[in-house]
């Protein structure tokens, strides 16, 4: 590409270099300008708090409103001007102060009033993950109701359970995609309960310079003011209001971190099973078919869980991620010196991880397709020791445990060597025909027989979580 | 030392590396010697619950307890064992039936029945949590009473309030105080309010073992029997009952670690805040004297914030910690090979990291001296222009935006510069005088009066908070 | 901002949340667009080199550069059709050969002939490793060269030497200054020295498709055509030839990771110390000023160190990365199923944060202003005490430990509450006097005499690190 | 387990919950009585270089070693000691003082002279990598050489190569195994390069405290004192003596975190690579036989692969420990007040995971067992479609582009669907048979005629890496 590409755009960061996430309805809200848009938006909600406070002018506010609605803004010059003070904001508020002059100079004086860059960058921050969690809300809401679904299907259908990747007792699929259902449910109970406070404190959290400005405005402002600044600023952003400012408190930033990370793993967990079952010797999912899907550029027989290699992407990266916002808990002073500055770029990357495994996910799911055929082919590999659990339980008290270990044993390497089923085996054995008839024995060892409560708990499953039946009407 | 002394004993973590968690409370609460007891207390409340739903003889029940309760086994040979299974529990298990057989043979045969590894490991992993989390709650409750005692004995200690580490604008310490006692108290309710469920599910979460062997044990069992053993289960351990096996849902796991990181990274502030305020040249305030505490090995003179760093040493190594604990989320298959392996050691390196800095933190906190006098001397440091945001708030609708700018900018470098209060240079300024009088420019310029709404809100912490006022009685 | 704003754009990310890189040099060398280039040059380089061993056409190999060099592609539907193979690759190549063909379709068979999309992309991140690096080091030597110079200009400057926040002896700014330029030496040492290797592989590290496609082409390619191949395109990138294929052998990605986090943690030290001097109370240093530099939003008066405000956001952003980079390694089979993909963003991240940490300490060291009197001052805080250590040397010989510890304790104590010089309070104690001389006591408590090897350290580093000679000249 | 057994023993940490390391060789060379003695051998070796330089009796220095090596400390006491001070050193000083001065109390005046607590323990820190990495490096020898011998042995042995879990292209087992090799070698050359340097610094890094003492003792010891004295501890210890004092640069604990970190992440490949192909479904690789090992608690037939598994479980916990060191490097000041505090555990537990993890990483490639059926079987399981990058490569030429692509799908889908190989399909399809015969066609489809270079990749391997000579001879 010739240089001129390089030099004179600005940065892009489109998702080529985390796929996962290009191009997903939450990129737009999570990438500069959607930043850039929540600052303004937190300007322009708190001289309208201010307003209705009747210490500023409505039409002050009108005016800020309608610039903030209107400007294009040059997010790159504010991006290299945010050097100068470490955080995006003074940049900000002075272009937004030159574009509001330049329609009203009285509302001009209005725009900041008595504010400081923490009190919009962090309230802006929470209005970006109010509103991208919202996309991701109604994704895990799909993940968990088509998961269900997946569940209500395959309540009965059998596979080999699997343990440190060795088949151990049979198990249904209907629960393996119950359990999926249920930790994204759980997990996306926790993001849908996230506390998004309005951040203000004005300079150190006191919020003195609002009371003065107020008071210079409108004198005497009442002894409840900056609490009730503080409600209306969270009913013009739609945010909670906090009992103190959170300048130096930071579990809501921390919180969100924490979320997105145990989001995106639920979400990991749903694409290392499927990657499993999509190996080529496995062969019990794949990924819904797509043109294009899972193309390699080498060979063309191959469809690779392209879908869910994106989710476990974006899986491996987001637990580093929280950890850094973890890191930046203990805040010294009313303001850190780089804790606070660390945290914008990890919580950005957070959310639209999220948002991309999210929408990802959903894909993935709601197409799956399952291969009920292999399922019963695999089951069958070991030749029936995937029972030996239940033949153990039943031999123990009818033969003694020594002896019982001792049949079951030789039986399962005889079944393996040979090729042969466990179950015609163990009928060649007098010790065991002694106790059980041949009837018996194949009823042990049917692996349909054996999958304990696994049906039960799909039922409840079902019937516990209610997104899926408003998402199926 | 001799090398007899190295080769011999056990390997010893007594805190000689992380003294934060040296013979602290929870220290015994989480070694390896806890970690076998909660095994062995999971393996005698299943026995218990079986016992109770009439699939186990009672008489088993209460000699497994007996033998649980009595036995010293040899932890050391049981980690090496723990090495042929990858988990500790196979070794326990076999450890515990042989104690159990030496006094009733007939009893063993109801050691682990129908059980699996994870049931017991995870279950004794949430004792642990919840044995622990119960020492970290008391010390977590004596460090918000003690931040709210401060909050209120300081509501009017006037302070810097400093930003990147500039003086910004005057705070109290009473609102320094209450935004510990504030973040505190949301950590501790998130703690307090982890979900720590048993787990239940059996070789591959069907419960199938369970089911099998009550069959076995009391023929028909019922369809409800694998709901109700959870149930009892539960009960027995104290625990909760979950909708589904969590056996690759580690939610509980890696909120638990969260949780961790959340309660270390909010006494990580304090500790950063005092370490700030003991500094040499500031000195508002000192960690608590003790015998020996906070000694050099070099310099006589020395005071240092022992308690402090310890804490802050904690809050460094919990957010990576908790970052491996989201990494083992997606967990393949019916049970991992690897992620839920690594789980377990970070987990007690959280919980006894926590519990260190809880305990420390209180006594930092409830012992924590505070220099008023240093406070307002180094209050006065900066001439007046600590109030400079006031000025700005005032003069600006007097002598309009650039003019007053002009005026406090030229002000503030007469001051600084020839360090002479800011209120004199101003009072020299007939462009102010113009417009104030020696006395209200005394009061704009006096620190005391430029406190925001910080009284009050320490007056909303007091009542918001209902801890303090039992601790305190 | 309109929507349209949001909605039509690409996804920018220029910084405003790290301000740390904003539109730094390394920006346009580290963002999609170089990333694209990057790819693209990888797939130039390999016809290149493929002709260079008569395996296609010259011609070819020179349309495909000409191409390469000349086009713009759409990096933004490029990310988008990511998503179908996981891997930016296959889109690219699509891309690539559709514009090659629309100049000479028989060059456009030559495009990624016997290739994969790991060897193109492992390629290209190494190129932009590669390429960054030098900005980073550049920038590095500057940091090194402008702390040397200090080192040399304040080898005399006695300061209060502080440990773990108080005042513990003297030292020199000429000494910490040396220590910053050594430390930042042996990081630049290393990111210098770090092995950046073509990747050549193929589909699954046999080289197979290059061969087949070879032989197709050329006939008998001759036995060691694969490590020819190997060494050509090492050639051509500028890169060097690995032993075998590291398709699964991530250490160098993993290494740049851990490079990147060492390089901005030692200049995460330099900014914690300018932090920690720039404080109001301490006032030993300063940022160097530029118009509109450490601005508050707030206060008027106020210059934050913004600058080390932004290298250590950096700093505490690394090494969450680092690890995630780490995690990766164990990359199963011949390509792993996301740990490959998991680790470009990060390693970009890692890039272009380290880039804009050095390029801002090169400009925050290259101005710092230090202010040798706050330093006098300052050392003078503790009225002597900062040499308690040398009393101590001196007295316990003269007294005997007891006793020499008694007399300097209190001693320490009157001198620090009636703030009279430690030197006075000594000379008026008879068991002391009985030792030393007025002349002698003062000589002792004179911190400028108590430097140790202080000076000769700083010359021994002046000697020792060479690079300042050529930077300075 | 009774209650005394909790309260009244050590704290004990025998690897129960991170049995990779359990009882390994190193576990008694990272304990707490490993770095108490290490400590101690800091402190004797410091007083043997300070006699070696005429500034301390023989005698002292004598005495001091000889209470060093044969007296036992009381770990447990001294790690509750070390809270006051934040740090073990001071308590451990006062203990060795007061065991010294029982047999002479003359020499206990030479305990820790002029030293600090930080010489101590960061010369411990490094004793303990330098004693630990011996260990581990005789390990990965044992893992390369093994790996070696496995990559000779089946350097011909065709198997299927997965990417994203699906079969690729053919690849040998010895390339994979060469790969295992070289990254290991790769690895073990970073960690045998470590540098490890002593720590000398005294009070805050300008040694005057070693000076001073000196000099009461000696006199004037002229100006290359404190090089000497580094030079003679370094000798001493067997450490390397470095420019500075590293106090706050603390490159070499972050190094040695980094390379623990990629030595478990080379050897975590191994291990997923084991994982893989042990999966009952994949069958081509299984664990060394041991009694005991593998087994499950639940089910008779299982023989996980245990090794595998702990490998894998200490490669998931290295990173985010590397990390915490990472995040220690912004050390402030001359000693900073917690950076320096989180280093010591997370170090340990890195060198402890990492010598587990190499332990049993030799045991499992040493003894590892390969099933050369299974994987010519497995090969077969797409019959022929293994190849079809070869069969691209043959017909384009041939067919043109488009052509061939669609003769190939066809062809794969019908092989796929009527489970017939792909070579008979193909030998259908008349546009095939124009170009190929079927000899061609067979050669063509044969995995084995399609391996690139992975033999001579083999031969190079082999050839290059020189430890398995020594290792097998």
């Amino acid at each position: 590409m010739p240089d001129s590409a390089l030099r004179d755009s600005a940065p892009i960061d489109s998702g080529l270099l985390a796929p996962v996430r290009a191009g997903v309805a939450a990129a737009s809200l999570t990438d500069d300008v959607a930043w850039l848009r929540a600052m303004l938006d937190a300007e322009a909600a708190l001289v309208r708090a201010q307003a209705t406070l009747g210490v500023a002018p409505h039409q002050a506010a009108d005016v800020i409103t309608k610039v903030v609605d209107t400007t294009e803004f040059d997010v790159v010059a504010l991006a290299r001007a945010a050097r100068g003070a470490a955080n995006p904001v003074v940049a900000v508020v002075g272009a937004l102060g030159a574009a509001v002059a330049a329609v009203d100079s009285a509302a001009a004086q209005y725009v900041h009033r008595g504010s400081t860059s923490q009190d919009i960058l962090d309230t802006a921050a929470m209005l970006v993950v109010a509103r991208t969690s919202a996309v991701i809300l109604a994704d895990l809401r799909r993940v968990e109701a088509a998961a269900l679904r997946l569940a209500a299907a395959h309540r009965d259908t059998v596979m080999a359970g699997r343990t440190l990747g060795a088949h151990a007792v049979p198990v249904t699929f209907g629960l393996k995609a119950a359990g999926w259902a249920t930790a994204v449910h759980d997990a996306a109970k926790r993001l849908s309960r996230l506390d998004l406070p309005i951040q203000l404190g004005g300079a150190a959290g006191t919020l003195a310079g609002y009371l003065e400005s107020a008071k210079v405005e409108a004198g005497d402002v009442g002894e409840n003011y900056a609490r009730l600044l503080g409600e209306e600023f969270a009913k013009q952003t739609g945010l909670s209001a906090p009992l103190l400012p959170w300048h130096t408190n930071r579990i809501p930033i921390a919180d969100t971190g924490f979320t997105a990370a145990l989001v995106t793993g639920v979400l990991g967990k749903i694409a290392v099973d499927v990657q499993v079952l999509a190996r080529t010797e496995i062969g019990e999912a794949a990924e819904p078919f797509a043109e294009g899907r899972g193309v390699s550029s080498a060979m063309p027989h191959k469809r690779n869980p392209a879908l869910a290699t994106l989710i476990r992407a974006a899986a491996t990266q987001t637990p580093g991620l929280a950890a850094t916002l973890a890191s930046c808990l203990p805040a010294e002073d009313e303001r850190p010196a780089g804790a606070w500055h660390a945290e914008w770029h990890p919580l950005r990357e957070l959310l639209r991880l999220t948002a991309g495994a999210a929408e990802t996910a959903a894909e993935l799911v709601e197409g799956l397709t399952v291969d009920v055929d292999r399922m019963r082919d695999n089951l069958g590999m070991t030749h029936g020791l995937i029972v030996s659990e239940r033949l153990s339980a039943t031999l123990v008290p009818l033969l003694g445990r020594t002896e019982a270990a001792t049949a079951i044993r030789a039986a399962s390497l005889t079944a393996h060597h040979t090729k042969t089923p466990l179950h015609d085996v163990l009928a060649a054995d007098p010790a065991v025909t002694a106790h059980l008839t041949e009837t018996e024995l194949a009823d042990l060892t049917r692996p349909s027989g054996y999958l304990g409560a696994a049906q039960a708990m799909v039922d409840e499953t079902l019937a516990a979580l209610a997104w899926p039946q408003l998402d199926t009407e």
